[in-house]
């Protein structure tokens, strides 16, 4: 039997042990995009420190490539393109990234990455083909080049549904790709609802997560200057709203089990952590790929909207400290009238 | 004649030009306290360089205090007490900090401070004081005992209506204060509806200043990200409608003129400046004043909520930076259920 080709776009912390699991599995070959460290790492490998497979020195897949362009010029039809960047469509989309490496009909799609409804511009833009699902619960970051995975590889996968294919045909899509990655040391299991998975994790990650990036507090102090109360428990209720009128029904008790999340631990979540570094934020597919829902199912989320108009100026600033926007040195005089 | 006792409380860069211009009218006996500076102040006094006053290399007023129960203690009856700091009631109340040099029925309160409804809390606690209200153009600042104004003086007093004290006697009261500080440096006059005059500017406070402090970025930005018209311009129609309730009308054009007064200038209004400083907001007396006339008004007002209950816990991080909150090390487990 051939190998499965798999190009893996986005080697941070996650990616890698992604790319490090489904290598050991020997099922695959497999390649990979690397963007900033391509020449040190073309050479060297990857150091790794991981709680899964140990320490690896010198660690490198089958193919190392400095350009999504560069690994589809070789001529390989990719079975998989499993992206583990983070999603920003308001800075790249990601169905762009992929598509020199993506033929028609042939290449499914996996997304291990954050965010709710990330299917949809895939499959608006490759309706023959299959997009997957994954969510991580790994911990782990690449400083430099160098791997530290200190919580373990669990990975729950499944399908965006396509709806010009069978449900049947993506599930079993799904448990083809899971035979690759699944190993001895990670934790990688069939999830047959992603929706529900994906709406569960928004009641933290688009009221909490986005008040704290808004606010730069972390969840304890949120809660204790009354903001999580005044805020983030009505934006959870909105979530709780969408998911209902799109058929998904969560916990009775989801937002108590959210807000205790990080009891004991100031913690930070991801959104504030990017702020506070410069980055810019998983505003779109955290928050306004949810309200683009709630807009269709004609449920109203006045907390949720005006977290995200003001998130968008927070972006802004992320955007232009990274050189993403440009603003000139002198402020026009706008003639538009305001009312 | 005996000259009127005039206690100055907030030697910033606004006060000491007030007191510079009771001082040089020469109709009052001007004590001031000073908090940070006093030693140096006392030895040597302030070093101005004053766009109405000229270069005034040690300048004095005719008392300085420490403490305004340094100041009370003199056994001096003030008819004027001048607050000049800025109005942070949820750090200390300014009622408070007032009340040794305050004279039951005697000494008239002048809050010459930004925000809204300042009077309530005085008029509450003196109901048989008058208590005026100044609303200062003025450009000036304190660095370190030097203090710069750059900004001609420009004040428009007024009184806070008291119900316990006729009309007549607050409008005379009004214009004997402006009669003590006005001169022929600078611009001090009466304006009738304080009201109307305090809630246009929240037009632009509890709106455009809080929105930008909330994400900080300047007003331009604002603008750029589509947070201004998302979030603040319907923000300023809740204010227009409050203040409709109020019995306050404001003009119609009032949104388009707020919006352009900042054309040409990437401005950073004062909240987003004390944000930037680690400083404490005002949030309370530009919007928390507001939103309780609000309620009492049973007008809703959304969007105003939502930016003050997010900046609550902007506040919370700045009072904590300031010591004024104490927050432990380890994060206490909770055993509240939320939902």
């Amino acid at each position: 039997m051939n190998k499965a080709n798999v190009l893996l776009i986005g080697t941070g912390g996650v990616g890698t042990i992604v790319a490090c699991g489904l290598v050991y599995n020997k099922k695959a070959s497999v390649s990979v995009v690397v963007r900033s460290d391509y020449k040190k790492v073309k050479e060297h490998g990857w150091e790794i420190q991981s709680c899964d497979y140990g320490h690896l020195p010198a660690w490198k897949p089958d193919h190392i490539f400095p350009t999504v362009d560069a690994a589809a010029e070789v001529g390989v039809v990719y079975d998989y393109v499993v992206m583990t960047t983070k999603n920003l469509p308001d800075v790249v989309k990601p169905e762009d990234v992929a598509a020199p490496a993506i033929t028609v009909g042939k290449t499914t799609v996996v997304l291990i990455q954050n965010g709710f409804d990330l299917g949809r511009p895939f499959i608006a833009k490759y309706p023959q083909n299959f997009c997957l699902s994954g969510v991580s619960h790994i911990g782990s970051h690449n400083h430099g080049g160098v791997i530290s995975q200190t919580q373990h590889d669990k990975c729950l996968v499944s399908y965006f549904e396509n709806p010009n294919l069978g449900k049947e045909e993506q599930e079993a899509k799904a448990k083809e790709f899971i035979d690759l990655y699944s190993n001895d040391k990670n934790s990688v299991s069939y999830f047959p609802d992603v929706k529900w998975y994906r709406y569960r994790k928004l009641v933290y990650n688009a009221t909490l997560n986005t008040a704290c990036a808004l606010t730069r507090v972390d969840t304890g102090r949120l809660a204790l200057s009354g903001t999580l109360e005044a805020v983030s428990i009505p934006a959870m209720h909105e979530v709780i709203k969408v998911a209902k009128a799109d058929g998904v029904e969560l916990p009775e008790d989801v937002i108590n089990t959210v807000v205790h999340s990080d009891d004991g631990d100031w913690f930070k979540p991801s959104m504030l952590v990017d702020v506070e570094k410069g980055n810019p934020i998983e505003l779109e597919v955290i928050l306004g790929n949810l309200l683009v829902v709630a807009r269709e199912l004609k449920v109203e989320t006045p907390t949720l909207d005006l977290l995200y108009h003001l998130l968008k100026a927070t972006q802004f600033k992320l955007k232009e400290g990274k050189g993403l926007i440009d603003v000139p040195k002198e402020r026009s005089i706008s003639s538009k009238f305001y009312s």
